[in-house]
């Protein structure tokens, strides 16, 4: 056999063995512009319409789909009404709440356009209006020979070069990301629309109903959806908060699906996954699962721990630290899914397996070894030095628990960094970073409290003082050491909101004069971190290179061996889809459905596990007018697929055949979470919320008669829900 | 409508309302005795032998049935083989293994009568001889208006005196316990074995297959079983370890069932469940379930956490504390359980209706009011007086923290107590205590280090301080101050095995004219204790009372209803049934069995999820020769049931209608702890080894062939495992 022959039977090996799993599974996070090439797959799963429609960004519905940063959601009215999930407006309900107005516990309903509520500042509706690709334009400048730093800072400039011209549009906010590991970039430009208010939300007892613990579980009973609204001038141009702003009528809003989902039916998913790592090598997997995911889950849990015992018996600070507790826990949870998943499916030896069989059809031709041979060992290389090198940078992110350093170390920064010209700042610190900034700076107040901070700097501390003396900075623990915890908090001014934001915009000569101690130790760490920036970007440098080549090499490999491939996720609009099924394991299986009845079993009235009271009532009288599934006999609430999703997706519009709302996606279970590494289809589930769950809150219990006719619904008659309550 | 007539009607609701949930339910935690009661409800559901064989003690099956103290079993041979949980001989693997002989994770096969080891030290088997109604015996001397202290007092003297005489026979153990509350007493008498011998368990990729991760879960695919032999001197009476020590020839032994379970058949199981809580009043379960249980679910996840950080890194630390960590962790995690379900079920409500329906039938009638009434309206006031003592005692459990001082504690009360004629002493510390003391003080020594000990105690004395003045001991505050932590730790020699035991006997002035800081610490704690104690003493006799008159009002009222009762579980010897099934959720189900596939599913080879790979490599095969289940075409591994049993039932006999071994009990599931506290047929679902998976890894994996043998199993023809790899 000669080493061609060789080849094709390995990549047919493969290729057999991924149409094979293909079969049953939904993988793919697809860009719109390469609908072309699945659309007959998606054709013979059931979409019902053309799929060159769905690589239109200026056609529904893909221009009815917007992000919220970190988001996802979409029009689904003329008057530019937006869906999303619960936990997506959580923050605005909280943010509008006030004494004696819970409108977090009760939910909120505006009863006309005068009553909706600005949204938590610095909300922001994006809406996308072009992705061009960049490639040339941002590899402007770099030859082979440039490496490193030079290139790093090469790819930088072009980059903030991109940005800044799209961004001299009024009202537009661009990006540039990289795609397939850099060996292309696209620019996304989006309209940013300022005004963003709330204008529905069920009570939390339905909006998160199962909480934390239910979240990443199967069976599941949350309503997680809620509504926004995009406003903009009277003129029809976004701008700012005003009270004379109308809302913004988008070209497209997707329909609400007349007739609800059963199992078996196609759906697709469109939004914005925010990360995967699909295409990290097999080095990369195994120095993640075998270090840096293990540290990371024992630090959170032990940092959740600490959050715990610091707040025990102290209701304010449980409730000053909850939402830190919850990320920091959400997070453990979701390392301890992925550390279970990788044993579970064997990710390093599938990895291996994948690698060798792409290393081995590169070497056995020597056209393509002259191409691509040299990057891939090269990049070996360098995830070992990248590997050593993030475990050297533990130091900063156990620093980073102490709150008020966090502050002074942006504040001394964005001082040191407005010494230069705009164009050539450290991204995150040029003028359009400023409201960000602001708002990362003013939240402090809402998350801190001196004694609770305290303890947990000193427990950092502790775990600090055990890193090896090279991970650690002498300047800093010099500083600390002249200080004492004692002085830095009483001593400290930083604490007060005013005087935090009032150091923004001084200059580094104040902070280096100042006698406030958390500034100090800003100051101290200031030279060790910029010493370890640069050393990262020099690194990062000679990273994206190599990595471009070994990825332009899996490409061509992939293409050779027919199977398509897409992008791992970087916060861009995706197409996905799949089909409405459960999961047989052994003694134990998943139906694609929860309904009503499940809810009402789970409901205790207390805790997590606390529906209004009316919904209750409408459940024990089955009062579910037209919203019941035929094929259950009863109000569906939550639903499986095999759409591939991941974090950023939440909020993003589930679609039926014809492109109609049939629901949301709003999370996945633990344990197909691996699914960002490496997709998984027999395990791999997302739940949504079902759209006749959403429609019967609307109408049955919360009365959101003006939503329901803006949105094209026909109520059931006979519908008297009196209203929301708040 | 008279009172009387209201009283029936309010009865018959009740009744017809247990009579509905009775159907699918299996409530029922039977004495011997009482089978009589339930043997056509039995036979109803499937038993096919006469129910009336099951009352008696002396012969088939309950004479096989036996007690390890604390875990359940059963003989399984004429030759005294004795087969019950992994869990339950697992101590008995880490005592005997060493370096290059790892029994707790190879398994361990004697492969001849010789080769059999003795269990950890302390090892019993509990045979019962007889179960004697004592109460008549217990009462005397106890007339309506002995209370308090000198009641609890009285009761003590006359149980120590029965289970003295009773204990005049050699080789007895005898207990006396209350039964509904004190409503009734029996006095147990058992054989006691001493020497048990380890004969074989599979490796502890079998036998703790899924670890902590699947404790309380289903799908569950743990092989939980080992087996251990009785051994008696050539006579045929126990005594302790002898080489020429024989089998124990025991009257009787359970059959293996031929044919192997299928879904829907009736299960009976017997053993020795340890403690339920079904017939506390709405007010106890109020406090337990809003102050108790809360405070000790917090402080164990509390204390867990410190252990983890205490011994983060230190991998020796590790090993030292991993018992006393998973127990920490066990136990807060069936708290949590609890918590859980009781909100779940509704409990507090459940149990006020039905104490008011028997509340209302005593006050609606002169003759029970006046028989019951004030004990009724007393036991109410007493609960309330022993919520708020628990809670003060809190402080007694964190200074448990501190290992060194709890020895000393017991030595000093072992000393105090020796002053004292052997009838007249505390419970627990007379001479029949002896071998129990002396086990307690050596296993300090596998679970101790003093630095992490030091940490916790300073973790524990935090939360101590936070406690109210009153709930501390001022003396042992005073003795600490002066001594100081440092000291402490440094200054003792009671971290010495030796020196620990050397303390045991020695007067109590010696313990006083001691320096060593610990024992000064246990001698200033000693008359808080004691004040304590008879405090609480005085209470139980008050409460004893009452409380077995309100019981002996709830049975005639019970009776009155026609709803047969059993007492709450109490470590004696029990029967239960119900049949193999599993469970509908919405949303999920569980079906009744998981199979050899399953495991494989979940095998990674790594951490919990490590089956050894020869029984890897025979489910590949699908090697199962006789054992397949017909109706699933495979290997199963373990089944749910809806039998009633709690701890203290691991390692029980799971029989078959005809009283063959079908399998072993060995868990129960997280979201059906709550029964312990009020039955919940419904989500009540127990969790069996199946025989077939058993004689499947002693066949075809661990080639036991001569317990097989012996255990009347016709072996696989072909079977060719090697033999026991350790």
């Amino acid at each position: 056999m000669n080493s061609n022959m060789k080849c094709f039977a390995q990549a047919s090996t493969i290729a057999l063995l991924w149409t094979a799993s293909a079969a049953s599974a939904s993988e793919g996070m697809w860009m719109p512009n390469q609908t072309a090439d699945v659309g007959a797959a998606m054709r013979a799963d059931g979409l019902q319409i053309d799929p060159a429609q769905l690589s239109r960004l200026d056609a529904a519905p893909l221009n009815a789909i917007v992000s919220l940063g970190g988001c996802s959601a979409s029009f689904v009215s003329p008057e530019g009404l937006i869906a999303t999930n619960h936990h997506c407006v959580l923050e605005s309900l909280q943010y509008n709440s006030k004494e004696g107005e819970d409108h977090l516990t009760n939910g909120f309903l505006a009863k006309s356009l005068s009553e909706e509520l600005p949204a938590t500042p610095g909300s922001r509706i994006y809406i996308v209006e072009g992705q061009r690709n960049v490639t040339a334009d941002m590899l402007k400048g770099i030859s082979a020979d440039l490496t490193g730093f030079a290139r790093h800072e090469r790819l930088d400039a072009n980059r903030k070069a991109l940005i800044a011209a799209c961004e001299e549009q009024p009202n537009r906010r661009c990006d540039v990301r990289a795609y397939y590991g850099g060996a292309s970039y696209y620019l996304q430009q989006k309209l940013e629309i300022q005004d963003v208010r709330l204008v529905y939300a069920p009570a939390r007892g339905i909006g998160e109903f199962g909480g934390d613990k239910d979240n990443w579980m199967w069976p599941r009973h949350t309503g997680d959806f809620g509504f926004y609204r995009a406003y903009v001038a009277p003129n029809g141009s976004p701008r700012p908060y005003a009270p004379d702003n109308v809302p913004y009528r988008p070209k497209n809003w997707l329909r609400i699906a007349r007739q609800g989902l059963k199992e078996g039916d196609f759906v697709m998913v469109a939004g914005f996954p925010g990360t995967t790592d699909r295409f990290r090598t097999a080095r990369e997997v195994g120095f993640n699962f075998a270090h840096y995911e293990p540290l990371w889950q024992r630090w959170l849990s032990d940092y959740a721990a600490q959050i715990k015992r610091a707040t025990a018996g102290n209701r304010t600070a449980q409730i000053r630290y909850a939402s830190i507790l919850q990320g920091v826990e959400n997070y453990a949870k979701k390392l301890a899914g992925d550390l279970a998943g990788a044993d579970a499916v064997g990710l390093n030896a599938r990895k291996v397996t994948e690698e060798t069989a792409y290393r081995n059809w590169v070497a056995g031709n020597p056209a393509l070894q002259a191409r691509y041979g040299e990057a891939i060992a090269e990049l070996d290389a360098l995830v070992e030095e990248s590997s050593r090198a993030s475990l050297q940078r533990r130091g900063a992110a156990l620093l980073g628990q102490a709150q008020i350093l966090s502050s002074a170390r942006t504040l001394y920064r964005w001082a040191k960094e407005h010494e230069k010209p705009d164009a050539t700042r450290e991204s995150g610190f040029q003028d359009r970073d400023r409201s960000e900034i602001i708002g990362r700076l003013t939240r402090v107040e809402r998350e801190y409290l001196p004694d609770i901070d305290r303890k947990l700097f000193e427990a950092a501390l502790e775990e600090y003082h055990r890193l090896d003396a090279k991970d650690r900075d002498t300047a800093f623990e010099t500083a600390l050491g002249q200080i004492g915890l004692d002085r830095l908090y009483a001593d400290t001014k930083l604490a007060d909101t005013a005087t935090r934001l009032g150091w923004l915009d001084k200059p580094a000569a104040a902070f280096e004069a100042s006698h406030d101690p958390f500034i100090k130790l800003a100051v101290a760490l200031y030279p060790g971190d910029i010493t370890a920036e640069r050393t990262d970007k020099d690194l990062a440098g000679r990273t994206e290179a190599a990595r471009a080549t070994y990825m332009q090499g899996l490409l061509a490999y992939r293409k050779a061996i027919g199977r398509p491939v897409y992008p791992d996720a970087n916060g861009t609009l995706r197409l996905t889809w799949g089909k409405v099924t459960g999961r047989t394991q052994d003694g134990q299986i998943w139906t694609p459905f929860t309904t009503a009845e499940g809810l009402l079993a789970k409901h205790t009235g207390k805790g997590e596990f606390d529906a209004p009271e009316d919904a209750i009532a409408a459940i024990r009288a089955k009062d579910y007018g037209p919203y019941v599934a035929p094929a259950l006999g009863t109000l569906p609430v939550d639903f499986l697929s095999t759409v591939d999703i991941t974090n950023g997706n939440s909020g993003s519009a589930t679609l039926n055949g014809r492109g109609e709302l049939v629901g949301l996606a709003f999370d996945g279970t633990l344990d197909g979470v691996i699914t960002d590494w490496a997709f998984a289809g027999d395990r791999n589930r997302s739940i949504h919320v079902d759209s006749r769950f959403m429609l019967w809150t609307m109408d049955k219990i919360d009365g959101a008669d003006r939503l329901l006719k803006e949105m094209g619904v026909q109520r059931a008659s006979g519908s008297s829900a009196p209203g929301k309550r708040s």
